[in-house]
């Protein structure tokens, strides 16, 4: 009897995994049953925008962390599917910093083109999963949110692609329960059109204070000034943004940092990170981990050592994205349809125990990169996902964070060749700071001069 | 061997159970062994203020929808507990409408009086819930969010006390999604400051459109529109306040409303309800209901009809509150501790069904305290909760309906005298329209003109 797999969530880690067992049933291979369960109406996870905050539709937290004017941060040549190019997709070159829309419509592109949408069952979360020694099967128990109807089903095998960039980590800052304007977590951040004029506040150091700062700078934001725990991001910003040290308290409407400087502020916007959090799992199923290259207790960063029937797609921190949740899809394919055997839980064990020391020795953001390539580079080989050389891709990332210390305003509108056809990224019609239409329309039209010309 | 039993959420009404319970030990009665299960970190359910929106410490979704600057929006004489009264917790008579931090004391003064926080498991939520017919018992899976630990206990009888003004109800009007400004549920209201001077809409016709409105007007917004979709609240509104039909559409920051008039606008508070959401409970258990004062399947309010071991508090409709689920756990204890038996399904099946159709014949708000009137007078007939005439709280109910509908801005300006205890509750020190300090400290001390005269 076929075994039957349960894929928790439908967005670039879950249609990867989709998509690794439809390509081995179209090259003849019988696979097994699969049921993915999406708790939202649609696919793409995180780039199905929503402008809802907080709680969803149906009561239940709100999966997308996107707001309307987000462009790609990195080169669209990094994270490109090496079985569906950005050629086959657009069928012409675009830029490699793409809006949104157009990188869901190159993920819905792949996904429609194989047909996985026959699988999915939308709007429907999964509210408790066990193991049974037993039986050794997963009951799950999932909740029709749309029906109102709770069902248990039974599975061999479990994929957890939930992510974890949807649970808001959020700190505590003395005074912050009586700041008078508004403080809300980069989860929520919607637009920065609300914050022209504004005074703004960004806790954080990661991609998210980058991003929204420069985002709200670029829409008028009167001043931002980013606040950090433990080191700046450093980027060269222009008039009007700075970095300052940790917020020690609020009076009111003002900070104190802990440089003794203050400022005051219209609002807050906690750029603090996100939790791992699982909800539906019991604890000896449960990744506990912050966000990191190597979260321990993953086989391969996938197989959960302590139950290996229950694997964990893109719980990494993320320079490859798409790619890499390949990468891993088509390695946990292989092991649940038994064309690959997982060693011993010693060797797991072990294995497991290289990567993380390994992980503990980097030095740089050059040097994570280099451990991300060599982990894909590890998990490439044992699959037969179509061959791309992820070493030409770290040279990509490796430009694109130097560009982003030359001209953190400025890199969206440097271009690269693609890895995977050779096809060289056309220059946009504008510069990013200056484009203020974010819609795909106007992304794909073509350019101006050309049209005309 | 004693009953166990699970009481979920420590807000007003499981505290109300807890009291209860306490209330039958203190006279010597032997009691059920009780866990309270708490998701919050600490008591007093919506009235434990937070200034977290969204999803909160540890990632859960945020029980409170209350905001700083709330008053009381009903006479503080229409929720005195019969067992605890006003002049015994404060020891001084004090005005009929407290702000927040007032009640939450007040609140909290009966039940460390009565040493109930013994049972109480905070930062603990109930993940998965089941019955087994061959056991006769729950299951429960509690989450310890703290320790992040998960484990399963059994227990005899259950109370849901968890509340249904927590999860918000979020509909979409076309083009709110890319509505530029702030969009947000009631639920995630924290302050108006920062709505002031700006021009607001506010959709829905209940209490959290006209208490938020009233609040942003009061604290400086330029303008506050309140669109309805079936009838208008029909407050005589001050300058600067008005009611308008449902909202059609949005187009950029400018709302179309069905009467084909329009109005550009900067931010938009969705007043649009709660749902009753009860995510750990399979369907057999799960109440299914909107904001009525009779939610059928309930037994006397309270008794799940298909499973009547579990019992649900406070699930009405509400113009009683506290003392209305006093009234309900003083009975379903009685029930629990086998001191009242409960008639058969079918006996239960032709009382519920005479309430609701009682309900379904109420023509207006008196109605409508009559009906709630008459449900708690027959709940106070069947225990020991201290006697109470409820039928002078429905006067006193009325009188503030009156008062809303003669004065909107000044109706919380008046005093009431306590059933409880005939105390005639004292003016405040100034009008609450000029009254900007919500603090307990500053509502409890003496009149000035008291301490200095």
């Amino acid at each position: 009897m076929a075994l039957r797999v349960a894929i928790i969530g439908a967005g670039p880690s879950g249609l990867a995994q989709l998509r690794a067992f439809e390509s081995a049933a179209r090259k003849g291979a019988e696979i097994p049953e699969i049921v993915c369960f999406e708790k939202q109406e649609d696919w793409g996870g995180l780039w199905n925008y929503t402008w809802r905050t907080g709680l969803g539709r149906y009561g239940e937290p709100v999966h997308g962390s996107m707001y309307r004017h987000l462009w790609s941060n990195g080169p669209k040549e990094a994270l490109e599917f090496a079985d569906y190019s950005f050629d086959e997709h657009f069928g012409r070159p675009i830029p490699s910093y793409p809006p949104r829309e157009v990188l869901y419509d190159y993920i819905r592109g792949r996904v429609e083109k194989c047909d996985v949408r026959k699988y999915i069952q939308f709007n429907t979360i999964v509210r408790w999963l066990s193991w049974s020694e037993e039986t050794r099967k997963f009951t799950v128990v999932v909740d029709d949110l749309a029906k109102r109807e709770v069902r248990e089903e039974s599975f061999d095998r479990v994929v957890n692609a939930t992510g974890h960039f949807s649970t808001p980590n959020v700190p505590f800052f003395e005074g912050i329960d009586s700041f008078p304007g508004r403080v809300l977590h980069a989860h929520d951040f919607r637009g920065a059109e609300e914050f022209a004029g504004k005074n703004l506040l960004l806790i954080g150091s990661s991609y998210s204070a980058e991003d929204i700062g420069v985002q709200c700078h670029k829409l008028g934001a009167k001043s931002v000034t980013i606040s950090y725990r433990s080191a700046p991001m450093g980027f060269r910003w222009p008039m009007g943004m700075k970095e300052v040290p940790l917020v020690k308290r609020f009076e009111g409407n003002r900070a104190h940092f802990a440089d003794g400087t203050s400022a005051t502020l219209d609002a807050v916007i906690l750029c603090t990170g996100y939790q791992h959090k699982y909800r539906f799992l019991p604890n000896a199923l449960r990744l506990e981990s912050h966000n990191r290259l190597y979260p321990p207790g993953l086989y391969k960063g996938v197989f959960w050592q302590g139950q290996p029937e229950l694997a964990y797609l893109g719980m990494q921190d993320q320079y490859y994205t798409f790619n890499m949740f390949d990468a891993q899809a088509w390695l946990v394919r292989d092991v649940i349809m038994g064309r690959t055997a997982l060693p011993s839980a010693e060797e797991r064990e072990a294995d497991i125990a290289a990567w993380v020391e390994r992980e503990e020795g980097i030095q740089d953001s050059f040097g994570a990169v280099d451990f991300q390539t060599a982990y894909i580079r590890d998990l490439l080989d044992r699959t037969d996902y179509p061959g791309f050389s992820v070493e030409k891709v770290a040279e990509l990332l490796k430009q694109w964070l130097r560009d982003k210390q030359e001209d953190i305003l400025g890199y969206r509108d440097r271009t690269f060749t693609s890895i995977v056809t050779g096809t060289r990224a056309t220059p946009h019609r504008r510069k990013w700071m200056d484009e203020l239409d974010d819609s795909a329309e106007s992304f794909l039209a073509e350019a101006p001069e050309r049209r005309t010309g």
